[in-house]
């Protein structure tokens, strides 16, 4: 194995057999032990590419690896002899040019990071996946969403250009400083949301806007999420283009509210929306929370424009739905889609689950593009009853997303978790070209076989 | 014949052999006179599968064709013998859905008649080639943008879902109703933009927006192209979020003065900005009027809020440099993109070619996404010395452009007449895996052949 030690000469950065630390073997919530050939942690492009010419000599199969926040089994080994590359210490910020209005980074920097680097100099980097410790790199696979997508669009809206590693060494560019281009196939967009199958990106430059002013939180309660879904539409429809409208029932808050040891400003009704609008003056909003609130005033039974400090905790609460839950329960979580009309038909039909297979389900999500956060909780179940019923109400309710239209994922990725759902619910001529794409780019099926389809 | 009279049964929308009409040899600027098989005239998706199958039969290639509108010869006959389909009686607008914000139409419906639909039911379909007269089809097909690309972006944001019939005579729908996907390459994208070589778009979805309530536009004179060029910038970066920036030189305009027989508002300086800037109330918009006219105080000459009526004469000049040009001379109109902090550099050299070849150059762009429309004239010119000195000046601008990191293309396409350009400026590696990708859905080189690359 002398040849793996020339490329990568600093020992603190090669992990091979045996000495392969644990965490490699799984994601945030998926493991899976198999055997892995080695960990290289390359701190350049030219590394990478001397990586994957190495995996091509020996034939390995190559995982590219962030910062191992997915949630879909998407880096986790699954076939044996896999050779990862672990890009998280590819972590420079290279330049944030203010005359294109772009940021130029390595793929290993923390999505965390490029919001404090930009925001220090009034610019905005709008994709905010919760996990801020993800890598950039990360987020570009899976075309990461989060919070602001319903005003601002996901990580396919930010990157300009991105320089990748092809699974057979050779190098290409995608996209350019140009903001329109009707010059040939949109190649670019292929590789975004690909989940490291199609090539490893090394270098990525990313759009920025300025960064608004002036931001501001309504929270609304609601007797339903059926009414929820209904104020939503009101909103979007209204013109006020918010940055942000989520949605949770009572019953999820619940555990972030036993966490945090404090209520949420509104304690009525089943379902709250929250929702955020931002601009570059405080007039600006005032005007738009009016409106906000005439054209949902029928449907909520409370609505309150919370002052900063309530914003805050408020928020605080929504964030802590996930971290809250962990404390109590094992937990799977979901990102299935359906078009914003059919946001409570879903959250409906996840209950009358929850009752036909005696597994208890939470909601919560990001109502203003569709994108739903199903919770299964393991509570007191077995281990071999949660499986089982898992399975059996996940079967029901990704049958229930495809015939409202949906996808299975909107944000996460599909993994290996959710691989039979997406083979299901997608059309084979999609899938078939789908696989066609990847044989052109991939021939040898070396670079992260086996995910997605 | 008899096969294609079956499938097409109504005689009025079937041209055979030399019964085609001479406006199909030929787009806005470009004409090519090869026999044509025959012209069809679908009036459904069913109809355009029978279409291409029974070319499928007669091993015909087969052109798309929506209005012709297209300025790069992408729908013109060059093989001899091709089966144009022509969609433009495809034109229904089927659904506007206000749940889902989106409008379902067939792909021959014009433009200008979505805009005119939408927009009186209070949505905003915010794309908008000057080409009121083409269709969503060939829209989709370019990639089409306009002057509200830097706020609102280009046709490509705009498609939710499109149903295209491939060359093999299969169908499959890209895209679909959910605003956000990780489930999956992004086919879609790959189908936008790509000149009517992979697919027939024979249905498709949009998305809409909330129609905004008010608008206005600054006017603004400035010394030269490269001050309007740092102006926009500094209106880009204001965070004033103009939905236009188009910049004129003063020689351009003069043939739009002539033509309609009023002045610009202006008559100070060598280059012109007309910023546009919409939202939901004109208090709102007074404010980042002030922000336009404060940040750009240390370059502009002149700077005028214009009230509506001036608005629309001054807009009609901007709108008329084409066809005001029409009236004097032949010219070719080209739509190459450069990053915007470029615009002026590129400028600047068009003049430095307009000596050295002894050809007549003006410039006017979409500013705020770096998009220049070079235009050269030929003036009395003689056919030959035009046809030399233009390919000389070309070659130049595509090398300046290449060099600035730009693309030969911005919103009009590739077609046959920036192929050559196209090839020189793209790299090698992505050239080839476009070509792979267009034997993927076409092995059999059937569809628009001979086209972008
Ligand atoms: C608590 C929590 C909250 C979350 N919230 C959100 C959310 O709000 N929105 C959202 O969208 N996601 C969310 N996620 C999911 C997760 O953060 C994303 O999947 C993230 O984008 C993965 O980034 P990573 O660096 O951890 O990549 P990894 O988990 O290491 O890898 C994920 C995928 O990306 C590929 N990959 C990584 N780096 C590269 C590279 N350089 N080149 C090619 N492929 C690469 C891998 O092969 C793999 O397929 C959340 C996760 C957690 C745990
Ligand atoms: C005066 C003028 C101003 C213009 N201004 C602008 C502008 O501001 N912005 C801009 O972006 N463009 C502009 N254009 C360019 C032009 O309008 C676009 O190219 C337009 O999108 C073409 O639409 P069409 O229906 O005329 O298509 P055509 O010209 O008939 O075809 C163009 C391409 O689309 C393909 N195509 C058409 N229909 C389909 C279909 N249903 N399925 C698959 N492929 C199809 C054709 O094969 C061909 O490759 C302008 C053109 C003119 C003449």
């Amino acid at each position: 194995m002398s040849q793996l030690e020339n490329i990568i000469t600093d020992v603190s950065r090669l992990f091979i057999g045996e000495a392969v630390p644990d965490f490699y073997y799984h994601d945030t919530y998926v493991k899976n032990i198999k055997p892995v050939y080695a960990v290289a942690l390359p701190k350049s492009h030219e590394e990478v590419k001397a990586l994957v010419r190495f995996a091509i000599e020996k034939d390995l199969v190559i995982i590219a690896r962030g910062a191992g926040s997915g949630v879909a089994g998407a880096q986790v080994p699954i076939k044996g002899n896999e050779l990862i590359i672990d890009l998280h210490l590819m972590n420079r910020i290279i330049q944030l040019d203010e005359e294109t209005l772009t940021l130029t980074v390595e793929p290993g920097v923390l999505i965390g990071n490029i919001h404090d680097f930009v925001e220090k100099k009034g610019y905005f980097y709008p994709p905010d996946p919760a996990s801020k410790h993800s890598t950039i790199g990360g987020n570009v696979a899976t075309n990461a969403g989060g919070l602001r997508a319903v005003k601002y669009g996901t990580t396919r809206d930010y990157v300009r250009e991105m320089t990748v590693v092809l699974p057979d060494g050779e190098e290409m560019t995608l996209g350019s400083l140009n903001i329109k281009s009707s010059s040939g196939y949109d190649l670019k967009d292929l590789f975004i949301g690909s989940e490291g199958t199609l090539g490893i990106t090394t270098h990525l430059r990313l759009k920025l806007i300025p960064l608004p002013k002036a931001n501001v939180t309504i929270l609304q309660a609601l007797e339903t999420a059926q009414k929820a879904t209904e104020a939503t539409l009101e909103i979007l429809k209204s013109g006020v283009d918010p940055s942000g409208v989520e949605l949770f029932e009572r019953s999820a808050l619940h555990y972030a509210e036993e966490n945090l040891g404090y209520p949420l400003k509104s304690q009525v009704g089943q379902a709250y929306l929250m929702i955020s609008l931002d601009g570059n003056d405080q007039k600006e909003l005032d005007g738009r929370i009016d409106t906000v609130q005439s054209v949902t005033k029928h449907l909520t039974l409370e609505s309150h424009a919370l002052n900063a400090e309530e914003a805050k905790k408020n928020w605080a609460l929504r964030d802590n739905i996930l971290l809250g839950l962990t404390k109590f329960t094992e937990f799977e979580l979901l990102d299935e889609v359906v078009p914003i009309n059919k946001f409570a038909e879903l959250i409906e039909a996840t209950k009358a689950m929850q009752e036909k297979h005696g597994l208890n389900v939470l909601n919560f999500g990001h109502a203003g593009d569709g994108n739903v956060h199903t919770l299964l909780m393991k509570d007191d179940l077995t281990e071999e009853a949660w499986t089982k019923k898992r399975a059996a109400l996940l079967k029901d309710l990704y049958h229930k997303v495809d015939t409202l239209g949906g996808l299975p994922s909107a944000e996460h990725g599909i993994g290996i978790v959710k691989k039979e759902y997406m083979d299901n619910m997608t059309q084979t001529i999609n899938l078939e070209y789908m696989r066609q794409i990847k044989k052109i780019f991939d021939p040898e099926n070396r670079l992260n076989p086996d995910k997605i389809f």
